[in-house]
């Protein structure tokens, strides 16, 4: 915090995370309390972060926000929800599990941010919510061979948000109550004993089986939602090929409510795969980097390969790809230059 | 039967049959016995229909069996139970029952095209399959107003053949068998009154959840199964769109195992929306009949419908639409003319 003419200022920088056991379906749309324990992995913020600026200060006479620059409405209940339990914290200052619990009145997966490496969302029982918090399963340094590629792909919004949808698929899809009730519990505990063991075989299997069926359960609800398309459906059928060219799980794949791909892999495994993608999915030739974020090797790809592995190319289906890595969790910025928000409290682009 | 020169000879259509409560999956692959019942409409056999010649002769030295004019080996496992059926049925003429086991042993849904109408394929509880038989829920005059609209997808074969595909699901996907235990049993009982009641709106609604459900246990399947495509997925938005302006169910629609749709409407729907379709993927201009059997009438469309249904048009994504209804069960034809075969047993067009 820094305190300058009774201003209270600090910035924090946030992490993105991808599911591997999914995250679909409120039983508590106010609370925001899953239907499931979910778990992901939390990706490393050199290639993809949030950044916060939070400003307090006795002068102000109203809560104010900006999303990207842009204001927005305090009136939100979702805004207002986390003001409430910031201003709550205050008088708390220091228990992590209740900045998960602010954290998850804002969006829930987004609780799952609040550590580094593999965290679990646990589904609690309590109704009013208190057990329903993030907890990490492993550091981001448990694993240091595991590296994540994006593949964001070309075109089309998502056509259903995910806050309207998984609430539309719990109240129509009787196969997702039966993979909240009776399968994900049984999955959590074979994913967490699969990054204990770093077992990448049972881990990939599990998050590719796992993303399915989340899709699948957006297919039983009625109306039904699609976030896959004919290009996630080409990665898809790539994967397997791929696999079952080396007799083994060399990559896996994750899905979320969108077309854009996770892959999985294991660093050795990283440069092949993605010249197998560049092979699929020529990029088209507009300049733009196609491979982003950590160094990729390069890699040379034995004539079986690419006989067994290949199919018909899809030019600029794949727009990039981002290789990252697990990563740690928010971090305070130190430097008072990175602050968004000037003395006044208003954006520094806008002072 | 023609007996002519010690030959007997008879030709027989049959029709073509589409499940609204689907069969995936079997619970004895030599048997053919489904790990769920199904219940299909058969459609009529003035638009779409296939023709089997039997011959028959002492002077036969060898069993030989010819599809679309070309020879197949009759060594298949399929075509040998069916033709060990055949020859037990001799002696057992006229039991129907029996008719729907033989078709079951070439083809597990083939046995609901036994009859015309509406067809229920009954589970069936014991383990030689003698239970798990084709029933008529009712007649082809049932429900005078009912129509049918094949929608001819263009492009892709289906990637994986229903045989090896259901088998996976059967192995792999938990929701498939969550489906096939409990929600199926229930959904058959409300399908059958939908039936009974000629209540559109039930009918289609369930038609419509269970054929998704089909997708999504494809899709829980691993290695996934896809049937669906972009523009599968482009006709099932559109329905939704259609029905939810005018209110309530007007059409609804079906998949199987590839990317055509086939949908229900009652008489007074289809010119509407077949105008709509036609809107929305127009057709290529090559000639071609974009519409097909039963004459359909010209319909004017509402500028507000248009408005509230259209999407961007994607043109030549449907090829054609055929117009059909339900119909009556195999027909032998009477005409020796129409026989397939000539006297000496071979295919008229080789002889």
């Amino acid at each position: 915090m820094a305190a300058e003419r009774g201003l209270a200022m600090a910035t924090c920088t946030a992490p993105v995370n991808i599911a591997v056991i999914k995250y679909w379906g409120k039983r508590d749309t106010d609370l925001i309390l899953p239907i499931n324990s979910s778990l992901s992995v939390t990706l490393h913020q050199d290639q993809l972060r949030t950044t916060t600026t939070a400003a307090a200060s006795r002068d102000f006479t109203e809560d104010r926000l900006w999303l990207n620059g842009k204001e927005v409405d305090v009136g939100h209940p979702r805004v207002q929800a986390c003001l409430r339990e910031v201003s709550a914290l205050a008088r708390l200052y220091g228990l992590e599990e209740e900045l998960s619990e602010v954290a998850r009145r804002g969006s829930g997966s987004a609780c799952r941010s609040m550590f580094g490496g593999f965290v679990q969302w646990q589904r609690g029982e309590r109704p009013d919510g208190t057990d329903s918090l993030a907890l990490q399963v492993a550091p981001e340094t448990h694993w240091p061979e595991l590296r994540v590629l994006v593949l964001v792909v070309s075109g089309e919004k998502k056509p259903v948000g995910s806050t309207a949808g998984m609430q539309t698929s719990v109240e129509t899809s009787p196969l997702l109550k039966h993979r909240a009730e009776v399968v994900v519990p049984e999955r959590l505990a074979q994913m967490m004993q699969h990054i204990q063991e770093r077992d990448f075989e049972g881990f990939g299997q599990l998050a590719m089986r796992d993303s399915n069926q989340f899709h699948a359960t957006c297919l039983d609800t009625f109306p039904p939602i699609f976030y896959l398309t004919d290009v996630s459906r080409h990665i898809i059928a790539l994967v397997h090929r791929y696999n079952a060219h080396h007799g083994h799980t060399k990559v896996a794949y994750t899905f979320d409510a969108g077309p854009n791909a996770v892959i999985f892999a294991l660093a050795d495994a990283v440069a092949e795969f993605v010249e197998v993608v560049r092979r699929s999915f020529p990029p088209a030739a507009n300049g733009d980097q196609f491979v982003r974020g950590l160094p990729v090797g390069s890699a040379a790809l034995p004539q079986e390969l690419l006989a067994a592995v290949l199919a018909e190319p899809l030019p600029g289906a794949v727009r990039y790809i981002l290789h990252t890595k697990p990563g740690p969790g928010p971090q305070l910025v130190d430097d008072p230059s990175q602050h968004l928000l000037g003395a006044d409290g208003l954006p520094r682009s806008r002072a």
